[in-house]
C-alpha cells in the first residue's frame, strides 16, 4: 500500500496506491467542496498536478446523499483518481450538530467508493485537559475499531489525537497502529497552525511518529500552508489536506513559501506562477479565483522542492530557510534538538553535496548529534591529543594541511580539531559531514559555546583531562619547544584514518579486526586518497570519495561477520529467501526478521539467514523499525551475495 | 535624473530617467551579446518584465563599428528602451588586448546614441595590492574626467575600483562624486561574487557607498544572480547588469534566490515560473533557452519581491532569510552590525507590520542601534528602576499589562525590561520597533548574551550601579517587602509614556517643553490608548496607534522651534520658496540649504526658511545628505504650513 523510495530527516519519498492509483508522496490533497466547486479536480490535476483530491463526506450525505451512492464520489467529482473523504468531525467539532453516527458516515463513504475514508473521530482542543483529551482519545480508537471491521474496500485513516498532550498522542498513535487502517492522520492541529504555535505543532507531530508503526503514509490534517510543509515533511508527513488555497483566496491573502500576503499590500506581483505572471496588482485584487490559483500554484511548487530536498538530502537546509520566516517556525527549529535521540534513528548516513552552517540550528542536527555520540562509542582514542582551535570557523584550511601532516610526525600524536560540529580527530576529518561541511568565518555566540561544550565532555570522556599537549590558536609557534623536540614520531595519517573510519562506522574494534594482516592501499592517482583496502590479496573495502566512507566488499563483510557476534551489522532474512541474496538480488522488507537496532539508513549491512549464515553485503535502505514494518519496497540492496 | 520614491535600509526605489525612457530601480540589465542574441530586447522587455538592457560596446566597435554608428545601438538591437553599454574593461582585464582607448571606446559610445555609456576603467583584482588597485584608481578617475568632458548627450557610469580596500574603495567615490557623471558603478566584483566572498562584496559596497553622493544610481558591475539581490539593494545598489541567466544556462544552472541547482541533479521542477510550469525534467536539461528563460523568471520575481520588501519596509527580514542560503552570505549579513553607524542614518523612523527576530542577527539591525543610542542620549531615566527580566522572550506578556501597572503605583518607580532589543523602559513599550516585535519563546546563546550587556551598558550609563530595586523574574512575589510598603505613588504610565517618546522621538527636554501648561489627553475609545494631546487648547501633538510615535501639529512644532535652536529639527529652505511651505506644499530637495543632521527618513520636521522662520511641519523623507544632494524629489512632505 506505502512504499518507501527516498527519504531525509523523518521526511519520505512514499508511494501510496489506492483503488483508483497511485499516489506519489508527500504531496497535498486539495479540498474540493461539492456545493461549491471552484476548480475542478481534473483541473486541479491537469494544471496544478494534484495527484488526489479529498470532499467532504458530511457535507455529500447531508445535500447530495442518493446522487452520491448512486454516482459514486468519482462520478460526482467527474475525477477518476484518488479521492479521499473527511468525515465532518471537524465540523462537528466546530459548527456541532453533525447529525450522523461513525456507523453511518464509515458505511457512507464505503458506499460511494471513496478509495481512502475518515473515521468520525473526536477532536480535542490545545486547551482541553488532559482528562478530557484522554476520553476523546478512547472513543475515537473504538470508532476506528468500529470503523476498521466494516470498512469493506474503502481504506481507512485514523486519526491520532490527544491535544497538547506528548504522552497522549503517544499512547493514541501506539493504540492506532495496532488497528486496520492504512492511513495515520494527526488531527487537532488546525489551531495549533491558526495561531502559529508552530512548536507545539512539532513536539505534536514527534510524539505521534514515534508511535505510529512506520509502514503506513501520515496525512496532517488541514496543513495547507506552502510555509509549513518543509518542516511537515522532515517530522514524517506524507500527505496535506487543506481548503486554504480557497479560503485565503476569499480573504485577499496569497501564500508563498515564507508566509502570506494581503493583496491590499501589494504594490508589485511578488511571484513568478503562471498565475501571477500573467496578472497585475489590480487583477490579483479583484480576482478571487486568480488568488486560489495563485495559492495553489505556490503550494505545488513548495512541494516540488521539498520532494527535490529530500532526494538531495538537503532538506534540513530548506527547512532551516523556511524557518526564518517567523519567530514562532524558529521556536519550532529550536525544539528539534530535544528530539535528537529519535531523529538520529531516521537519518541517512550521509548525503550528497556541502553540508551548510546557516545558524546556530545547525550544530543541533541529528546527523551531528551522531557524529558526537559515536566519537564517544566507537572512537577509539589515542594516547595523546594536540587540541586545535577552529581556524576561521572551519577545522582547518586545507592550505594547512601539510603543515599539520608535518607537525603530527614531529609531535607523534593527534590533533583533534574544536570544530563547530564538535570535536574531530583530524583522522575522522574526510567523514561525512565533517569533510563536506562549508562554515561561516564569523560564529555566533551559541556556536561557539557550544564547541567547545562538546569538546570538553569528549575530552573528559576519553579521560584526557591531563593529556593534552597544546592549545594552541591558529599558528603554530605556539607549539611548545618540549613537544616539537619529541623528534620524528611514527605516527601515519593514512592508516590513523582507515582505523578511526572503520571504527566509527562498524564499531569499536573494526579497525583492528578488518586492518591486521598485510594491508595494501590502492589510492587515487589524483588526490592521492585512498580507494581500494586489499588484505592479503583481497580487495576489502573501498572508501567513496564522496562521503568518507567505506564501502564494504564480500571479503571485508566476511572478516566482520567472524568478529563481531549477532545482531551486530545484521539483517536478518527468512532462510529460504537468503538463496535469492546469495544470487545478489536485493532483500525485500517483507523477508526481514530481524536487524540490529544500531542500523541507519545507507549503513552498510551483513545479510545473515536464520543460522546466522551471511548470505550477502549491501546497504541498508530502512533501519530496523522500518524493515519490521514494511511488507512492500526494498530494504537492502545487495551489492555482493556470499556463496 | 534618478529621483528617490521609496527606502528601506540604504534600499532604494527610484525612478532613473534616460533619453529612451524612464527605469524603476532596483532593476536587472539583461547583457544582450550583439554576436549571439539568445532572447532579443523587445522580448525581455514584453515576457520578463526588463526596462533596459545592456550590451557591449567593445563587441559592437570590433565586430559592427560601421553599421551600429550608422543604426544606432538602438537600431542595431531593434530596442526603442533605455540601453546601456559596456567599455570592454571587463573584457581587456580578463582577455587583454582590447585595442581601443579610453577616448575612442567613450566617443563610439556617445556616437551610437547608447542612453548610459561606461569608462574604460582599471579593473582591480581582490588580491592586487593597495598600491597597484591606487594607481588603477588614478587612471581611472583620470579616464572619467576625459570622458566626461566628452560625453555630449551620453550618460556616463564611472566606476568605483580599490579591490577588497574599504578605504580606497571609500576614496575613489569621494573623488568619483566630484565628476560629471550619471551612474555611480561598482566594479570589480565578479570575482569576490564567483568565489562566494560575500562579506568583502558587503565591505566594498557599504565603502563605496559611504563616500558615494547619494542622488545617483548605484550599479553594481556583472551582479545577476538572484541570490544576491536583496542584499545588494539593501546596501543601496540601484542597477545590476548580467549575462550570468545565459552563462548559467549553458552550463545547466537553474538560478533561484536561494542558490544555483544543476539540472542533472533534478529530480522534479522545483519551480513555478512559466518556463518551468510546462517543463519536465528532461526537457529542462536538453533546453539551453528554457533554462536562460526560466533564469530571467526568477532574476526579474526576485527584485520584483525586494521592491516589494522596500515598499513594505520588510527587507531587513528578506535579506536575513536569503542570508541562510550559503554560509559565506551568513558572513555578510553578521558583517553588518560594524557598519551601523553608517547605515543607521539612512534607516527610516518605522516601518508597518510586525518586526520579527529570526537570528542572532536581529539584535543588530540598525533600528535597534538607535534605539539603544537614543535611549543614552535621550530618554532621561527616572531615579530608581524595577528591572525586569522578560517573560519568555517577550518583553512582558500583554496580560501582566495590568499588574505591571499595578506595581508601578505601589514601588512609585519604573519597570525597565530587558529585552532582546535592549533595556527598554515601560514607557516606551509602544514604540516602534519595540510594540511591533514579535520574538521567539526560546532564544539563542549571543541574543541572551547581547540582551544582558545592552542593559549593563545602558543602567552603567545612567549612574544605576546602586539603583536597582529589584531584579526579580517572572513574578511579582519576588518584590522585597521594602519596595511593596512604600504605598501608593505617583507614577502615572501614560503620562510618562507621553515625555518618554517626545524625547526619544525629539530630543531630551521635548517632552517638558510640549507637556507643560494644562494638558488634556484624548484616548481611543477602542483601546484606551492616547490619540491626541491638547495644551491649552490647542492640539499640538497625535500619537500613532500603527507605531507609538507622535505626528506633530503646527501649534506642536511652534513650541519645539521656540524650545530647541537650529539647527535642531529644521530642515532649512530658500526662502523665496518657504512661502509654498506656508501654503502647505511639499519642500522639493532642491530648494533644502541645510537640514538637521540628526533627522532620519520619516522623521517629523520643522521646516524654516533662511531667517529661521517657521514655515511648515512635515515628515522628511530624506536625510540631510540626501536633502542637499538630490536635485529631484519630495525632500519634506509637508503636512500643515505655518502662516
Amino acid at each position: 500500500m506505502f512504499e518507501l523510495r527516498d527519504r531525509d530527516g523523518l521526511g519520505r519519498l512514499g508511494r501510496f496506491t489506492t483503488p483508483h492509483g497511485t499516489v506519489d508522496t508527500p504531496t497535498l490533497l486539495p479540498v474540493i467542496n461539492p456545493n461549491q466547486v471552484l476548480i475542478p479536480p481534473a483541473e486541479m490535476r491537469a494544471r496544478f498536478g494534484a495527484q488526489a483530491v479529498i470532499t467532504n463526506a458530511y457535507i455529500l450525505h447531508r445535500s447530495m446523499r442518493e446522487r452520491a451512492l448512486a454516482e459514486g464520489v468519482h462520478g460526482l467529482l467527474d475525477f477518476d483518481g484518488p479521492i479521499m473523504t473527511d468525515s465532518g468531525a471537524f465540523q462537528q467539532h466546530v459548527y456541532g450538530g453533525v447529525e450522523v453516527s461513525n456507523e453511518e458516515i464509515v458505511a457512507f463513504q464505503r458506499d460511494i467508493r471513496a478509495d481512502v475514508g475518515t473515521v468520525l473521530d473526536r477532536f480535542s482542543e490545545p486547551d482541553h485537559t488532559p482528562a478530557r483529551a484522554a476520553k476523546d482519545i478512547a472513543e475515537t480508537l473504538f470508532r476506528t475499531r468500529v470503523a476498521s471491521e466494516m470498512r469493506g474496500g474503502l481504506l481507512l485513516a485514523g486519526t491520532v489525537q490527544g491535544s497538547i498532550y506528548p504522552d497522549l498522542r503517544h499512547e493514541c498513535a501506539e493504540e492506532l497502529s495496532k488497528l486496520d487502517v492504512a492511513v495515520h492522520a494527526i488531527g487537532g492541529v488546525v489551531p495549533l497552525m491558526e495561531t502559529y504555535r508552530f512548536r507545539d505543532l512539532a513536539t505534536v507531530i514527534l510524539a505521534a511518529k514515534e508511535g505510529l508503526r512506520p509502514d503506513r503514509p501520515v496525512h496532517l490534517f488541514g496543513a495547507g500552508h506552502p510555509m509549513v510543509f518543509g518542516l511537515a515533511v522532515l517530522l514524517g508527513c506524507d500527505l496535506f489536506d487543506s481548503a486554504s488555497y480557497h479560503k485565503y483566496a476569499r480573504n485577499g491573502r496569497l501564500m508563498f513559501s515564507d508566509g502570506t500576503r494581503h493583496v491590499e499590500d501589494l504594490r508589485e506581483v511578488p511571484c513568478e506562477c503562471p498565475a501571477c505572471s500573467t496578472a497585475t496588482v489590480e487583477s490579483l485584487r479583484t480576482n478571487e479565483r486568480l488568488r486560489a490559483e495563485h495559492n495553489l500554484y505556490a503550494s505545488f511548487a513548495e512541494l516540488r522542492r521539498v520532494r527535490q530536498a529530500v532526494a538531495d538530502g538537503h532538506l534540513w537546509e530548506l527547512v532551516e530557510r523556511r524557518c526564518r520566516s517567523h519567530p514562532a517556525l524558529l521556536d519550532a527549529l529550536r525544539e528539534l534538538r530535544h528530539h535528537n535521540e529519535f531523529l538520529e534513528r531516521f537519518e541517512p548516513l550521509s548525503r550528497r553535496g556541502a553540508f551548510y552552517f546557516v545558524g546556530p540550528e545547525t550544530q543541533h542536527r541529528p546527523i551531528l548529534h551522531r557524529f558526537r555520540a559515536c566519537l564517544q562509542e566507537r572512537y577509539h582514542p589515542p594516547k595523546r591529543f594536540v587540541v586545535m582551535f577552529p581556524e576561521g570557523a572551519r577545522p582547518y584550511a586545507a592550505a594547512r594541511k601539510a603543515e599539520i601532516a608535518r607537525l603530527l610526525q614531529l609531535v607523534d600524536s593527534h590533533f583533534l580539531v574544536k570544530s563547530v560540529w564538535g570535536p574531530v580527530p583530524i583522522e575522522l576529518d574526510e567523514m561525512h559531514p565533517i569533510g563536506q561541511s562549508i562554515v561561516p568565518e564569523t560564529l555566533d555566540a551559541e556556536t561557539l559555546e557550544g564547541l567547545e561544550v562538546f569538546a570538553q565532555q569528549f575530552l573528559r570522556g576519553a579521560g584526557y583531562e591531563g593529556g593534552v599537549l597544546w592549545r594552541g590558536e591558529e599558528t603554530f609557534d605556539d607549539v611548545p619547544a618540549e613537544v616539537m623536540d619529541r623528534g620524528a614520531g611514527t605516527f601515519d595519517l593514512a592508516m590513523a584514518r582507515l582505523h578511526a573510519v572503520a571504527g566509527m562506522q562498524f564499531g569499536r574494534g573494526a579497525g583492528d579486526a578488518l586492518l591486521s594482516g598485510r594491508i595494501e592501499v590502492i589510492s587515487s592517482v589524483r588526490t592521492g586518497k585512498v580507494r581500494n583496502v586489499i588484505r592479503d590479496g583481497k580487495h576489502i573495502l573501498s572508501l567513496r570519495a564522496e562521503d568518507g566512507f567505506f564501502t564494504l566488499k564480500a571479503d571485508g563483510a566476511r572478516i566482520l561477520h567472524a568478529v563481531f557476534p549477532p545482531p551486530t551489522l545484521r539483517v536478518v532474512v527468512e532462510t529460504e529467501t537468503a538463496e535469492f541474496n546469495r544470487q545478489g538480488k536485493n532483500v525485500m522488507a517483507k523477508f526481514v526478521t530481524e536487524c540490529d537496532p544500531g542500523v541507519r539508513p545507507s549503513d552498510e549491512v551483513l545479510v545473515v539467514d536464520g543460522t546466522d549464515a551471511l548470505a550477502a553485503v549491501g546497504r541498508a535502505l530502512m533501519n530496523r523499525e522500518e524493515m519490521l514494518a514494511f511488507d512492500r519496497g526494498v530494504a537492502v540492496q545487495v551489492r555482493e551475495g556470499v556463496a
